[in-house]
């Protein structure tokens, strides 16, 4: 039987961690479900910032620079788009806008997010599973001082300058797993399920919000971990730090596992956080101290290896 | 008073002498009324070739060697479109892009083509109105040896090969010629119409079509000329000479004469079909002979001139 792992990822963070497990695990044994609760409709373009991200990231055409957009890009459509009066504040190369069409076309002409996802993955050779959590329309609204805005209005357009106060992920009530995310949870084969180190309020907690999910994932007897997007009190990319002290909570790898309590068997903490280990093993939640700043593939590797191996260290002594 | 003229145009070639009409009329004399029947949805994206070939001309940013597209055009969107299972028969560049993914996104939030025509063609620093034939939605369809198909599908995608039997224009009976080309028609300052030398059955029959078109330009009091789009036998560009035969019409000049006649007050010809003129004047039809080869922008604002001169010509010995 060959284990296979079910990966929860939203953007930037996920994606890194994403390719380091598509890089040691075996084609087909991974899914990497991703967040669709950020994406919007833009220029009347269905636009997935998490899914592209992803997407990009494991086929190997992604802007290193950035860890979004892709690389060698150009700007010519956008240059024009300014001129003639368009919205501009949302940055589309040529290479990604050509994604952009294509997958609005085919949502349009009635293809599930799934499916789209599924022909776009394939043409660009990627070997494992990219997944939507839901082929149904979900958006996460960020109520801010300024007033509630869609979540990229308030992540790119207001640079998450805004204090928040709350967040809620509008139609979440109505929406369903995509089909695959559900096969991967019941997949009889399954390992682990990886919480990727992606922001947990508006990345990695839409997922788990989607009715039945986090039932189906309490049910599961493989263990569940999670990997701190918090190191030092200090989000690696975005607004995670400074969204926990707006919400009132501590900037912390403790927060995080307040936050994930319940759900997770373990957490992988980056060594710079190893104090604090202790205390987030007393709230009975495996500790694993590790570096968790991927700044090459080989970290990324390094990292995804620590964390299949996790699993299985806590698979083992459940046994 | 000054002199106001209305311009009915195609795609390239009427572009050529709207270019020309709009470098000897002052601003706001000269209404450029264009085909939309052309227009198609392509990959979700509303396209109106005719309007952005007159509307790249007019803004000096068209591709001069193609005479439609933009200049310093760049493919990386269709590039990518390719790879990842696209349409990509319908050549569209990076900047072109630019207008077709803002015009069908105010478009789809309920703007008119007119008025998107209009914001457009201000944004590029048009000094004249350059009015879409129909705010409604209509469809030249060609029936071919290969089945009925949509114009742009005979045009690009056939390359115009397959013989054609017959040519319609879906919806034209439920069209409204547009505000602008109603009020151009009406305006007491009108001096003259001018059928640019494009191709009279899928450019210009389309404006003509639309109902109540054809009867204002009866009812009018100034001269309407056409200019012939076929020199020798030969269309200028497109397959205007290839329609006539397959429609089983000699393709000449006289072919045209017959075809406006009844509409058209003048005919401008080319001096290799000199030996026409009798015969077409013969007709009740005003010819003047004249080079209409426009090959450089010269040439393009002396046969502007030369319509012009025509127009009061014939409204002079009305008198």
């Amino acid at each position: 039987m060959t284990a296979h792992y079910l990966a929860l990822s939203g953007g930037v963070g996920g994606a890194k961690l994403a390719l380091g497990l598509s890089k040691i695990c075996s084609q087909g044994t991974l899914s990497i479900v991703t967040n669709t609760c950020d994406d919007f409709t833009h220029l009347g373009l269905y636009i997935a910032p998490d899914l592209d991200t992803v997407m990009y990231t494991l086929a190997d055409v992604v802007n290193t620079k950035t860890g979004w957009g892709r690389a060698d890009e150009s700007w010519n459509l956008m240059n024009v788009l300014k001129t003639i009066g368009g919205e501009s504040w949302f940055l589309l190369g040529d290479k990604d806008m050509a994604v952009h069409i294509e997958r609005t076309n085919r949502l349009n002409k009635g293809e599930s997010l799934s499916a789209v996802t599924q022909a776009l993955t394939q043409a660009l050779n990627i070997e494992h599973a990219i997944v939507p959590m839901t082929d149904d329309r979900v958006q996460t609204m960020v109520t801010t001082e300024l007033g509630e805005m869609a979540f990229q209005h308030y992540f790119v357009r207001e640079g998450c300058q805004p204090k928040i106060s709350s967040i809620r992920f509008d139609d979440i009530e109505n929406a369903r797993p995509s089909p695959a995310f559900t096969a991967a949870i019941a997949d009889p084969e399954l390992a682990g399920v990886i919480l990727c180190p992606s922001n947990p309020f508006v990345s990695i907690d839409p997922i788990l919000h989607i009715p039945g999910v986090r039932d189906m994932l309490n049910k599961l007897k493989v263990p569940i971990v999670a990997i701190s997007p918090i190191v030092k009190g200090l989000a690696i990319k975005g607004p995670a730090a400074k969204m926990l002290q707006e919400l009132g909570k501590e900037a912390s790898v403790y927060s995080i596992a307040r936050h994930y309590k319940g759900l997770i068997n373990g957490l992988i903490i980056d060594t710079e956080d190893a104090p604090h280990g202790p205390t987030i093993e007393a709230m009975g939640i495996r500790v694993k101290v590790t570096n968790t700043i991927m700044k090459n593939l080989d970290d990324r590797k390094n990292l995804a290896a620590t964390t299949l191996q996790f699993i299985q260290d806590i698979q083992h002594d459940k046994l």
